[in-house]
């Protein structure tokens, strides 16, 4: 048994993530912390959770996390979580952490894309990245994960293991992606009120959403080789899911689609939550799971691939449990 | 051709407004105003006015409004209007007020429902209400006219003729009325933010949603019957259209559906913008027209109602359209 | 470790089913059947079942069922449903059948809300009705279990606790439900396609919904009073979820808000599904999970409840496991 | 004033032109016809032309036709149409044909994308495209004008501006599209059963998309330039509108954004229904109207292109209009 805290109540993925963890036999959630000053019960903040999670919002010093928990889920956002992070891992606690502020290699670059100065320069590039696909043997022994972002998630499951094969050309990768509007978070604004974003589909952040450079950077971790997406995000009317439409060069002509679909298939044949599919996924296939749905197609010569996860599960919080599993020695597919 | 200005730039019932007023042969919009300090064009406002309405919205005063228009449509909150109401008539402009600031018949229900003192009392209970298919004779003259709720008119026109016509009981008449989300406005809320409302349905206000008093004393203006109606609004996943379903008892148990029927059809015979149909209508039908569809039916002894229109348009700025066509002696359908 | 089969593998009720059941420590699904000729994968009909569940929906007589099975869940339509369920039961297997045929008190009844001869009307009125809640003394030995209509469930929950408490007048019951589209089924129709009820609400079997007659008779066999509740289904645009707004008649004047909430409270206190709450829930508050909530009001001297339930969990297939569990000996509140 | 008649009554973009056409103040809609046996009132069809169109659908030869008419709006699937436009032609009235029949250049194509022998293959290649942006000279004395695809109109009205004007490299475009569903017609179909594709986002006919060879054909057409786009068509789950993403290689790599907006602008300038927009547009500012949204990008040195529009109107039904104005000597933006 773990005894977990929260840190970030009251957004979509700290929900998620109750939800999650309610199911797991070996979690006993024992804090959530936030800002709030008067103690507000958690199913006032999340009506779904009445009669399900019975504890309060609270202030907390790290100190008192730390009395009360082993492991920190922190979903606050990026700047946040860089000035969290370091007294709680300071006070004993381990982290995973679902802000982009551990996820880059360098303080320069996380400047360039998130324009603030890195609170705790020093962690950058030395953190684990939690893709357990990848990165599964650093993940049981660290102390500080951080958790991958929903659109870099469904970017590069599918392309390092054909980038690894050599079968496509590492230049001119076109990520084009459409996500539901939980992705936005839980501040309501003008762009995700639901009159302005129903019933309509727009591309946002064109050329400057901060996924890009995490895509490029863990690609590069993972396969060794430089790769320059260019990233599209899309707003789609729902409220969970990411599909990534990705269109690269292959290297030889006479590359065919059993071979893409079979490099994917070997390269994830053990993995319990990566599915390779023959037919063309829809994001409800993975709707409230923590699989992503891989396709592979080739058009007019050129390599297309179609990846679907839910953003809010493999996307954020079921890769967070799936983190969480492989640090506590628990069956990796535990809760999910 | 009659120039007009519009108060209250930002919202739907604006947009909607300028969509169907630049329609209208014989209007030219001279003048958006509204609090915006930097006189933006109209169409970063909304965008998709562009190349459609070249004005910016400007604060202006009442003397600057009436030396550009005749006739103000004045679409800001309730509360706001009833304090520009007053200097716009004073300098001369007739307004059509989209606000409940000046449909209720006393200040003392005003005050009761909507918390505040009322600022200009006087008018109140004089004011004609905007609905011409009950009112349509004090119209052509009035120099204010208040135009109707959007849950009221759904509520009123069913309603009416029955009563005239003695054939249901005033008392215990149920009202459960279904909105898109659009009626919430254009302020980003909680309760409005796309994946909180979005695949879900909610009550909300019940039994203190200020539209209760104005269907109750509107009805009694119209029949001088008094009625205190249950009304229950709920928030549906779509931008626009408004279902009510409304209960009541019959006064004579012999009541057949085809007297219902036929009653509403000789009422509304004349009258364009009412659709009196066998079938069970959907929202769609009348989605982005001014119809109010409706039809009766008689379960287990019980009349029901239901009506269906489009919020915006003959809950809102449709039916503005059609009392300003009725003020200028312009065709009742024109643009509509 | 008990094995289940699953008899009608393509509709929405099966997939969920399939779904919380592949959650159950102690189940083991060891056949899916339907009339499907070539055997295919389930995946191949619920593409989310991928990597899942490994089995063909295949063709399969009682007694091959039996060889299989100790527990067969019976998704098919009312009217197969009892042509299936007599060889089942004869060939030895327990049923929960997610059908109306065996809800009812008799098949004169039946006969007259379905528009057919029942095919086994001796079990009609002798069926235990699986609502826990109200009826669990009797589903741990019954051999038959007809598992509750969605709408019912939402009704009748909520009113059962004040008509014992004798707090409100059986008569003129008014049930105006709305519910999203998967309760309509699987199978494609034009009143179901996107571009037809998306973005719209309208109401549907106007006095003539077969849950009507459901409603009355499991009131009364919970109660012994009868009522003849007035029920209208609204369809809503959203995949799930079902909100009853149910008007009622108090028997004294004095009734408050809080009475009639204590006596919810007192009356569900030891019920793990059943959440009695103060604030005005939505359906998403229980989207997914097999909870029914419930509030109560007073508007202008009319009882006002509102309950809201999951239509596939609580609705159907989270039901049928929960009487499963009751059954079985099994706890409760397993895989739900 | 010219009587038209509409064939293919049933479907969305027939609805969304009589709608058009009501509001067209020199156009009598004079017969629908389609296969209906019992004359079914219009409004039977579609509920929201009660009281509109006054019309009933009707078996009609091409004479009849031709006696009532002297343009008809064909509005019947690929295939079909190519029977029905030679008899109507060989009548002496003028046809605008909503399917593909006649927008590919040769028959062979046409069988190796559609999969039958075209009917009618001498017309191949030798009609008009009825895209007035790039062919207007040739619409007003044609009696046969193909209306064109909803996802080509998207793709073609950006990239030919660019390909003229030589900017950017013919090979390799990609163009992927996102569309609402009522593109997909109104034949209830499991792909588009709400709850199948509500809250949920696919690729469909990848690769094999029949507007692909559309798309390519007529930026031919139009430039001289040979293209073969990679073309991804989306379900989105919303009624309307398509936004196209397209990715294009600059030919030279110092083009800036700049550049290719002022080009688009100047290509545009004149045109009533294209607009060229600094922002990125989403397809809910064009629902409802005739125009075209296109904006441009460069990121990380690819040409990123953004068009939106509403499927039913400039894909289908607005186009159609604009056609019928052109042909017949009206202001090209009546009714539109």
């Amino acid at each position: 048994m773990t005894r977990v805290a929260i840190i970030g109540a009251a957004g979509y993925t700290a929900l998620e993530l109750i939800k999650i963890l309610l199911r797991h036999p070996e979690v006993e959630i024992t804090a959530v912390a936030d800002q709030h000053e008067n103690r507000p019960p958690i199913a006032m903040i999340h009506p779904s959770l009445a009669r399900r999670l019975d504890l309060c919002a609270e202030k907390l010093t790290p100190a008192e996390i730390a009395a009360r928990a082993e492991c920190v889920f922190c979903c606050v956002p990026h700047g946040v979580s860089a000035t969290l992070v370091p007294p709680l891992l300071d006070a004993g606690v381990r982290v995973i952490d679902f802000s982009a502020d551990y996820r880059l290699d360098d303080a320069t670059s996380y400047e360039q894309w998130y324009g603030h100065k890195h609170p705790d320069p020093e962690r950058l590039g030395r953190t684990v990245y939690g893709l357990p696909e990848l990165f599964r043997s650093e993940i049981p022994s660290a102390r500080l994960v951080a958790n991958p972002g929903c659109f870099p998630t469904s970017a590069i499951l599918p392309l390092v293991p054909l980038i690894k094969a050599d079968l496509i050309e590492p230049q001119g990768i076109i990520v084009d992606s459409k996500t539901g509007v939980s992705g936005a978070g839980r501040t309501p604004k003008l762009t995700t009120h639901y009159p302005e974003c129903n019933e309509s589909i727009s591309a946002y952040n064109v050329g400057r959403h901060r996924h890009m450079p995490e895509i490029d950077q863990i690609i590069r971790r993972a396969t060794g080789v430089s790769v320059e997406v260019i990233f599209t995000p899309h707003l789609v009317p729902m409220d969970r899911g990411i599909l990534s439409t990705i269109y690269a060069v292959p290297k030889r002509s006479d590359l065919t689609e059993e071979q893409l679909l079979q490099t994917l298939r070997d390269f994830y044949q053990e993995e319990p939550f990566v599915r390779v599919v023959d037919h063309l996924p829809g994001t409800k296939d993975s709707l409230g799971t923590n699989f992503c749905d891989i396709t592979a197609r080739i058009v007019r010569g050129r390599v297309l691939l179609i990846s679907c996860l839910d953003n809010l599960i493999k996307g954020a919080s079921g890769a967070a449990v799936q983190n969480f599993n492989l640090m506590y020695g628990y069956p990796e597919t535990t809760a999910l």
